[in-house]
């Protein structure tokens, strides 16, 4: 069972729910994270996250999956381009908020794989891009699925959300989602003939 | 003074030699870095230590500027696509190597700015990624006194070091260096017309 396979609205979710809020708001004051601190915050025994995350790895990673999971949802405005623009202000947003920055952070801060995190616990690290993939495959089997041309979901990783996170880690100014969007849509997506119109160079 | 403008040669230089290399080498131990046991790993007083780099975030940021700013130089081979491709595999390899993927993540660890670092050191994040800014136009000039037509040097940082860089912090494989450079010299730096060439396309 991974931990974020807990039914919705029971006990379990619940705690779970103060358990991501307390590593999130621990992280964000820069206080060092253990889990006796994260029990005390969320009001449940130690024992008990001890028992479900295993470690701080594993809170870690359940918390970074289940917040860049599910927030910024696909938007769905009925064109690629309007999604990726929504989708990637969304996520220029969201980088920029301390609690979520502090969480992409400390995910970097604890590496790719923790050796000694229990099996079944995804590294911090690639919880963060997890949902962010499956987001950006869900917008692109929308425009495909109306006939759109599409870049491939790796093209998106590469050239939106790497710009918007790498600049966010490394403290500087957010990039214009707007030249970012152009790129994968004119640029990577569209047929060569839309490329070549003088209108669409940039 | 600036850490980074001692006289090269001078025991002033070998010290800063000495000290760089401790920082990086307890970090990729995954020790915690502190200035005693920086300073006895380098062989020099922990006072002296103090007195020219004040504190962690002092190191970590003069060995991150020059660590990433003297490492892979610009290639010089005579073409945009031909210097791009040499440097950003140079990236990919130096973003891949224990050291320096450890100083990556303690930057992005201590975040963009420490307000008790002493005035005039550069924040160990901003240090990342100032020698490849400086890389970057290096060879941006060189393809436009050629005559090339070249892309910003934020689009550079924005679609071959952010994806490299990225991808290196959170873990996921190296991207293809070829596919990314493809993007900046054909879609992003060539004229519609090369663009438009059913060649060109991918």
């Amino acid at each position: 069972m991974t931990p974020a396979m807990t039914r919705p609205g029971g006990r379990s979710a619940k705690v779970a729910v103060a358990v991501h809020a307390a590593v999130v708001e621990l992280l964000a004051e820069g206080a060092p994270l253990t889990v006796p601190q994260v029990a005390a915050r969320a009001g449940v025994n130690a024992t008990s996250v001890y028992r479900r995350w295993g470690d701080v790895a594993g809170l870690l990673a359940d918390t970074a999956l289940v917040r860049f999971g599910t927030s910024s949802p696909v938007p769905g405005t009925g064109s690629l381009r309007g999604d990726l623009l929504a989708w990637g202000a969304a996520l220029v947003e969201e980088a920029g908020r301390p609690e979520e920055l502090a969480l992409l952070r400390a995910a970097v801060a604890a590496g790719p794989a923790d050796p000694g995190a229990p099996e079944g616990f995804e590294s911090a690290c690639s919880a963060c891009l997890t949902g962010r993939s499956t987001q950006a495959e869900t917008i692109l089997a929308a425009a495909q699925a109306r006939g759109e041309e599409t870049p491939t979901p790796t093209r998106v990783l590469d050239h939106l959300v790497a710009p918007v996170y790498l600049r966010a880690l490394f403290g500087l100014p957010a990039p214009s989602v707007e030249v970012l969007v152009e790129l994968l849509v004119e640029r990577l997506a569209a047929p060569a003939t839309a490329r070549a119109t003088p209108g669409a160079r940039r």
